[in-house]
């Protein structure tokens, strides 16, 4: 486990940093309800609609507040990426705009949609072996060999500058509707999303609690909140929720949420299927695994909301169509 | 049919007026785009999502509009529409916010989540048979023997001028990215959403083409605008896009439209299917049948759009299960 001390964490002031320097690329993503579903739910329910943001989740927020800021000599050389699909297809997006080469390195097992798109960004994806290979390991290396710029999937400074503002986003849309968020729900692998939209609300809507939530069996930030030092996932967890499956919170991201984030909740993968269905039946959104987590913690009441109000950010919806016809059939 | 003047027709301003009168209550449905897809189409491509809208459909909007001007007597009473579905929940939705009560007249064959939606948000629901069963005699009928208003699907002042307002919102933010909209296309059955968006787009859009986009075989449009009066539908065609299965334009409608769209387009039903599921893939949005025709319009190639900017109202998101995952089977 790396233990170093992070040089330096983003602020507040980052955040609001990033916001400035995506205005007019990143979609400002609606803050979504249904009256109908909260009646029955017994709660009020928003959705930050990541999935709308330009490549189809957050990750762009953070992928272009990290690339527009290389040096000329950095950029003309490109930059190097590793993901699982999501923070690729961001960082291809971020790159293409900027005008600099990318390099992405994937799992082999990634959804086809995701590499496609990495790929139709203009993007060179390089395929490895989740299971028998480390991905951070070759990152370095190519980074190294080819004097690419290493663009971490999470722990970065404007990486979760970037990501947090979203964090804006929703208490701003709160406010505008005179609510009061009680708690914020945030789908969790490295943690690079929830840190930066802990930064936001700590400071926009500061009784807000946010909370971590990532797949069973990948507890990562469960037991490293617990034993208040970073640890490694337990047992081996479903790969359903692609996106999470990140072994050990970052150090930049672990500093930031131990200080900020309530806790970490889980969920399985019936859960999170169910809460696919729900938001394509209630708020007509398309949303991956990874993507639902926060949602399916709300729905299975892994925390006790009723009478609140709460937000579910639905991270992300680039899903492969096999498996959301599958949760259709099993849930809608 | 019908053949009388309409009394008096909404104008500009009167789509403003609603549009006051929604401000907080409708959402400001976004305008998305995606800059991968339009590189592969070759044009850009604007999605108006209104299948995010209150109750999952622009019909909120005029429903709203409509409802909320009832005198202190007609609430007491309570109020009357005629359905496939999303007319249905708009009204059902907007008579709960005003408290008045409403009966809802629906086909039979509407599809069961447009049924059992409208009944949850507290309306009464008459089920009709739609082929042997004439809903407006069936409305008429029970508006006077109950003193229930009838709030007509389309062929109304206020319902018209309510559906204006996602035109405004349509110009505003084509003109905030500094954006000139060619076209817009519009799925078409009555034609009050197509009005509506010609009343606000002729004032705030002056150069922007607007299409109705009919389902093939439900051709009254097309006829109608070919001769210069009314005119029935033409042959059967299918009752995929449940949406729009409307036999004839209304008086009003048709007195707006004739002089402010610039034709009829006509999408079958695969054409549809396959941009229910582009826009699954592209956009992460869940559209009907009936919502997806304007989209299969553009990307049938039914209109020259080649290095254009044209914007597709999807219009609503109400849609079975089994048809959504028939759609992504095929397509996706």
């Amino acid at each position: 486990m790396t233990s170093s001390v992070p040089s330096e964490l983003p602020t507040y002031d980052d955040v609001k940093d990033a916001a400035g320097r995506l205005h007019g690329l990143a979609i400002e993503t609606p803050l979504l309800e249904s009256p109908l579903f909260n009646d029955e739910l017994g709660f009020r329910l928003l959705i930050k609609a990541e999935v709308l943001q330009r490549t189809g989740s957050f990750k762009f927020r953070g992928a272009y507040n990290r690339v527009s800021r290389l040096s000329p000599e950095e950029r003309r050389r490109g930059v190097v990426g590793y993901s699982s699909g999501n923070h690729a297809q961001g960082v291809a997006a971020a790159a293409k705009l900027v005008g600099t080469p990318a390099v992405i390195i994937m799992p082999k097992d990634a959804p086809a949609m995701k590499i496609a798109n990495t790929r139709a960004y203009g993007a060179e994806v390089v395929l490895y072996d989740r299971v028998n290979e480390d991905r951070e390991a070759i990152g370095e290396r190519i980074s190294r060999e080819r004097g690419l710029t290493l663009v971490h999937p999470f722990d970065d400074f404007h990486i979760i500058a970037g990501q947090g503002t979203g964090g804006l986003e929703i208490a701003r849309a709160a406010r505008a509707r005179g609510l009061r968020l009680d708690a914020v729900l945030v789908p969790c692998g490295g943690g690079g999303l929830t840190a930066g939209l802990a930064l936001a609300l700590a400071e926009e809507s500061p009784g807000t609690e946010v909370w971590a939530v990532e797949p069973a069996g990948w507890d990562d930030w469960k037991r490293s909140f617990a034993s208040g030092k970073i640890e490694r996932a337990g047992g081996h967890g479903s790969p359903f929720c692609d996106a999470l499956l990140t072994p050990s919170p970052g150090v930049m991201t672990f500093a930031i949420n131990r200080r900020l984030v309530r806790g970490a909740l889980d969920v399985d993968d019936a859960a999170v299927m169910k809460a696919m269905a729900l938001a394509w039946r209630h708020f007509k959104l398309v949303v991956e695994p990874g993507g639902a987590a926060a949602l399916a913690a709300v729905l299975t009441g892994a925390l006790p909301v009723k009478g609140k109000t709460v937000c579910a950010v639905c991270s992300g919806g680039n899903v492969e169509a096999a498996v959301f016809r599958t949760a259709l059939e099993r849930f809608a």
